[in-house]
């Protein structure tokens, strides 16, 4: 049992987290080369490659989307100590326009990074560079990510309808976007409570998350040593990460929430910000004339930061102050260009809450923050609901375009039904993947420990798995123009049963396998013609290869065809009478 | 290891099966009685108690509906070799229009229990009363269960829109309505293949179904025993049990396609009939000339049936013997009251095959089939896909609603991504859930196993559950009236911190608790206005009801309110000079 966090710190930079290229079957790091300006670029996917040959005789490789970063690139050695390779630090330190900053006085593990601020009265966001037609490194590489145009990523970014989280601290992240016309993307919430879990284990669970295909995660740990946690995280982190800042600033104030103020709070931001925090959820839209509007609902209010503000207006009867200073905040985030994620304070906790006065209300002044940190060039994305029934998931989407101008929206699910604790999951995959398809940018996951517990690593997965398949469902029903390709893939192998290429394409490749190898664990099987759902006398596949692939019988249903079509439409009777079977 | 099918069976019917009134923890069954002609009705339901108590001071009580039948009523003593209680016994025979069948011939366990058919050339299906303007007494039953009055249920009936499955020879079935204007309904599949289980398996996997809440079953055996397993499965079902005859006739035809027949068919369908199956797969659709139209698909014709017909339809170049004879199948079945589930023999196993040719070419006969039936009197549903992305839901709907006159849909799942086999429940519940509120009726269950094995009894719950799920929230998505009733509860108990409550409500309670008390398993916790996700400081429903349960804090507010109306509304900047806080 490891007491003290120096030892913990230690135990963490272990060689176990190397999970190395093999962690999928049949998987290798690939890079696509990209030449930027002096820059040379190294997009990251994960190649499978299957059993299936081309004409060449050569094995297909399908190319798939990679969050794992250096944990599944063998070439790259891990040290947690010393944090992952600073991909962005060439790119950003060529742009010119921020100063190291050398305060002694900064509580930090990692010396050995430089901190960097905007030189003065600079804005060093993608939507500063966007808007002055510059087309960042950070954009070619998200554009190589999608498979799409440059040019068309540096607009969505000026309009503000997609962000590229990327502080200027946090350069070992691989940039990534979230936007509407972007691949649907996922978050994992991870982080420490006061009852449980720790800073090695919370380091585990985001390098867990990201082997998974968390597109972000967010830290929103709430116990002990809040600040060093997250610093080994972001330090250690290949995706954007995501905090809630007014939890650590209610540690600084000893757990009382009336004790919070903007000076803290100011202070807490500027610090995660030179740790390199890439999005912050700010609940600035929960305002003292809105609660009363949640007093008769049957939930209350269910964010965290939601109450902890509600409790400050109450205890001081005096406005949000996340609202009153949030130009402040704007000068202080464009800075490092950090982005907030416009928390939903109000957002309902219950099927009998959702689409209420209270959530909408909230959603108003959201829209007018929305402008205000545009004009700071400060990117923006919307947080949403919660718990929304199928019918009302629509009116949540277009109230969120017009009254948010298009900025993206970033659901929390939303859960579809209450009934089903220990299933939440889900209950929210389902609203997660309707919304997703509807236009939501990036989704929010929730695991089977949703209303009960704080996840474990187990559950992290189970809702990475869930919010992918939401995700994905999302892109296919958008009509993402790369999203068939793997469910075409997977299926022609499950028709012509090449097992292991199924397997190799799924989503949880492992888990596949073992349930298959249930009932059919021999080799043999991975060949087989069918599996025990059916046996090989009954499965629908072996047989339809069996009679269609003969090219006789092809030949042959072609003239039947033909034949039929040549007869016109004939009458039930006629055919019957036709039809009858002689002796057999 | 119980070789003797005797010995088989005399285990399948020990004690073990008696699961009692504390099954679901709190739970205790009802009856509501009703009187109709001269019988007395008992509709079952299942009664949650809760710890919160009403102004007169008695515990709330909670009625949910019970698929569980007599396995939850401890005054039931449960003997399978004897069966339930033939509840519907009484109803059938003062009808007067059966007659008994003496036929010694016919394979039996349960010799006791009598066997019917129809008088020459009556009609005995809840349908033809329908027409009459009869409301029998299994339409009063159903209409106590869904809350619904019982003449809205017999013109639902007689107009084809929704169907009663009642065989006269399953007097043991709680007879339960499916139609797009009551509860979205969920069948469970089970059965045995020929690699795997055994008779009294699938007896313990059909009572654990109905446990979690399967409202019918489908016995899809096709390993050894098929008769006697589903003859020991009807005998035991509170719920309606539907087959594939195809499978057993194949069987009969030492499982050679080739083989089959009219009259093996013929042969299978009278004796499932006589025996108590109360709606059957047919796969009347699969026609010779839309064969062709699957060539070119990426997986083929995926229905076990409907690969078996176009094997047989190939090898004698000969139309479907089902669509052939389809008018004599309405005769035989008009006899009994089985109903006919058009089978969708052509459904799409792929995104890349969804809605296309093959697919709504067999529905258009589907529709044709439907009418046909409708002149007998015969119960129709109609099956459906398969595997479609969200954005061809609707057309699914759309089509078949126009195409099949509104006769009930009955989708399997549907998928809405092909990627992630292993979790096929989840990628299935998303759009069972979606296709369910554009109307569906029945949503046929998917497992964790699908694509991969044949699905064990923790697998028969997990696909269970996610189905509950998904035709809940299609429910509330209706509007359904009761619907809303149990999300409220549950979340008024979680808001209220009544764990035991929250947990007692959910659909699953065993795992609710169990996962709350993986971090917090100590007694105290259950009163806890806070749990391990959070922690006490930080539980936004803790502190919601800490500063809005005061009523100084209520008047406070409205006054608040009041004041900011009265004030009219305010520029940002003016707010923001006004609020800001002197020394703290």
């Amino acid at each position: 049992m490891l007491k003290d966090v120096q030892d913990r710190t230690e135990h963490a930079a272990s060689h176990r987290w190397q999970y190395g290229e093999n962690f999928f079957p049949a998987s290798r790091k690939v890079y696509i080369e990209k030449n930027w300006d002096e820059h040379r670029l190294a997009v990251p996917m994960r190649e499978v490659v299957l059993t299936e040959t081309n004409e060449q005789g050569e094995k297909v490789r399908h190319l798939l989307y990679d969050t794992s970063g250096p944990y599944t690139d063998p070439a790259i050695k891990i040290d947690l100590k010393h944090g992952l390779p600073r991909l962005r630090e060439a790119w950003i330190r060529s742009r010119g326009d921020t100063v190291v900053l050398d305060d002694k006085s900064f509580q930090t593990d990692f010396p050995h990074v430089p901190r960097r601020r905007a030189k003065d009265g600079v804005a060093v966001t993608q939507m500063a560079y966007a808007k002055r037609g510059m087309i960042t490194p950070e954009m070619v590489f998200v554009a190589e990510r999608e498979g799409l145009d440059a040019e068309f990523v540096r607009q969505e970014v000026a309009s503000g309808r997609a962000i590229i989280p990327v502080n200027i601290n946090h350069p070992e992240s691989e940039p990534m976007i979230i936007g509407r016309n972007f691949h649907t993307k996922v978050n994992a919430n991870i982080g420490t409570s006061k009852i449980t879990s720790s800073l090695e284990e919370e380091v585990d669970k985001m390098i867990w998350a990201v082997l998974w295909g968390a597109d972000t995660v967010m830290d929103l740990s709430t116990g002990a040593h809040i600040h060093k946690t997250r610093e080994w995280i972001v330090r250690n982190a290949p995706v954007p990460i995501g905090t809630v800042p007014i939890y650590e600033a209610l540690e600084k104030v000893n757990g009382r929430a009336e004790d919070l103020s903007w000076e803290v709070f100011r202070e807490t931001i500027i610090e995660q910000a030179e740790q390199g925090v890439d999005y912050m959820t700010i609940h600035a839209g929960v305002r003292l004339h809105y609660l009363p509007l949640t007093v008769d609902r049957v939930t209350g209010i269910v964010s965290r930061g939601g109450s902890l503000i509600a409790a400050w207006m109450l205890a001081h009867h005096q406005e949000n102050f996340l609202y009153t200073y949030f130009e402040e905040i704007c000068e202080i985030l464009r800075a490092y260009d950090v982005a907030i994620s416009l928390g939903d304070g109000l957002r309902p906790g219950s099927i009998a809450d959702a689409n209420d006065r209270a959530q909408f209300a909230e959603l108003e002044t959201l829209g007018e923050l929305t402008e205000i940190a545009w004009r700071y060039d400060v990117q923006v994305m919307i947080e949403g609901p919660g718990h929304i029934p199928l019918h009302l998931l629509q009116e949540n989407v277009e109230k969120q375009r017009k009254i948010t101008h298009d900025a993206p929206f970033y659901t929390l699910g939303p859960l579809v039904t209450d009934i089903a604790p220990g299933y939440d999951h889900i209950t929210s995959a389902i609203g997660a993947a309707v919304i997703g398809w509807m236009g939501t940018a990036m989704l929010c996951y929730v695991t089977p420990k949703e209303h009960l517990g704080l996840p474990n690593k187990n559950d992290v997965k189970e809702g990475l798995i869930a919010y992918k398949i939401a995700a994905h469902a999302a892109d296919l029903g958008k009509g993402h123009p790369r999203a068939r390709a793997r469910d075409d893939a997977l299926s022609k192998a499950r028709f012509e049963f090449r097992w292991r290429d199924q397997f190799n394409l799924a989503l949880d490749p492992m888990t596949a396998e073992a349930y298959h190898d249930e009932t059919l664990p021999a080799d043999g099987a991975k060949v087989a013609h069918f599996c025990s759902m059916c046996g090989p006398q009954y499965c629908s596949m072996a047989i339809t290869q069996r009679v269609f692939k003969h090219t006789e019988v092809r030949r042959g249903m072609e003239a039947m065809s033909e034949a039929f079509r040549a007869s016109g439409s004939r009458l039930y009777v006629d055919e019957a009478a036709l039809n009858r079977p002689s002796e057999r």
